[in-house]
């Protein structure tokens, strides 16, 4: 049976929310610091088994020294089921979701991968048919995001957006048409990012569905960005708005 | 002798500021609204050949909708001196400059060429000897963007680095050890963004003639972003600052 560590506080909360059952034993650093223990405490209820470590055997384990003290092994491989990815977003507060319409390039889907997990993304959507696999190349590219970052192959991303709609986020899409800035828009809430495919952009079904039609500012020749890059823009700005001191005010439409 | 098409309001400019005299003739849409206009007027003065043209005959000569009223037909072909490079920043009210720390990976760079285009960047600053050249396939990939933008290759980095400085430039630098979240620096002023190679990140003697040293929030499991994707992010938060109604209060130490 194929085991793997996953190791650091994000990664190992995704797990543990997503895929309990899955996870063999947890190794925890014995003087976490309070902050970190914190943020564990819910997923490491009851059925766990934890091992209290050192740091050091915990560097020996990962084979790193930026473990934040947690590392979790599992028997869990692969993308998730449509219903697990549910389940994993009803338990998160404000979940921030990256959807694809359609990456088609091994390169792009893998800095895509890896953007979403420094971002701390919860999940990955793609569209089954109409994005690459994680092939051999998407995993290099990925550098580990494919193996550590939670990610569901739906067959219809529409009807996928909508159940999205219905768990509480707001779908906001990239086009360069639209009207309103990126930085126009509250992503505090629960927020689903949907890029659409190089070149095409969105189709017109997935951007009907989008709360929010965005646009990057472009002030050159280039008429688009590579969509890795325009994933890491959007994202980080999600990030920056949630952890901005003053926040904007909610911009969101009546639904 | 190779003579090629310049169009849009932000490269028609960049060129006339530096390199006005490769300059043949400029097409200017004959009813081209107020604030195009005076974005062009000063750069257009006296020695320029102007031609009025219709937005269709614009249409017709770049091959593009996207022209915005106005193209230039030049001799200009490749870097820019240093010189030259400096007399350009001179002539810019806050610059914005990227400078990379010897990417060599074509594809990284010329997916930081595009997404420097995008972002309206004045000047790519590279390291003579420690950057991957302008090769077709960096070309391919910058989508335009090689073309495009100002570059200067530089024999040394750090000097060139003081002479930005010298200019009134404040130079930010990314590293991931840093203290300070690029979002609590002002990014305001006339800025360089130093961005580092694939992997080992800025070097030191770099590193250390920068004025701030600032990370990018890292939530997950992968060590650091694509190299293109932290440039458009911090490009893009220069941008956003920028155009932000309230800014920050200046977070310049006296130097």
């Amino acid at each position: 049976m194929n085991q793997r560590l996953v190791y650091g506080i994000h990664p190992v909360r995704q797990l543990l929310l997503s895929r309990a059952g899955t996870v063999d034993r947890v190794y925890l650093q014995s003087d976490l610091g309070e902050e970190r223990r914190a943020r564990l405490a819910d997923v490491l209820s009851g059925a766990i088994r934890v091992l209290r470590v050192s740091a050091e055997e915990l560097e020996k384990l990962t084979g790193t020294t930026k473990h934040q003290g947690v590392a979790a092994l599992t028997t869990e491989t692969g993308p998730l089921s449509e219903g697990a990815a549910r389940d994993l977003l009803a338990r998160i507060e404000r979940p921030l979701v990256l959807a694809l319409d359609g990456v088609q390039d091994p390169r792009n889907f893998g800095a895509c991968l890896r953007t979403a997990d420094a971002a701390g993304v919860n999940l990955v959507v793609v569209a089954r048919h109409r994005n690459v696999d994680v092939t051999p190349v998407v995993s290099k590219v990925a550098a580990g995001a494919a193996e550590s970052q939670a990610i569901v192959q739906v067959s219809n991303l529409v009807r996928f957006l909508e159940t999205l709609k219905s768990q509480g986020l707001w779908l906001v899409g990239t086009d360069d048409a639209a009207e309103t800035s990126l930085y126009d828009v509250d992503l505090t809430t629960g927020i689903a990012m949907v890029l659409g495919a190089e070149g095409e952009g969105l189709r017109r079904l997935t951007s009907e569905r989008c709360d929010h039609r965005v646009r990057l500012p472009m002030h050159g020749t280039v008429s688009s960005l590579n969509v890795a890059v325009a994933t890491g823009i959007c994202l980080y700005e999600c990030l920056r708005q949630r952890s901005a001191p003053a926040r904007l005010p909610g911009t969101h439409p009546v639904r």
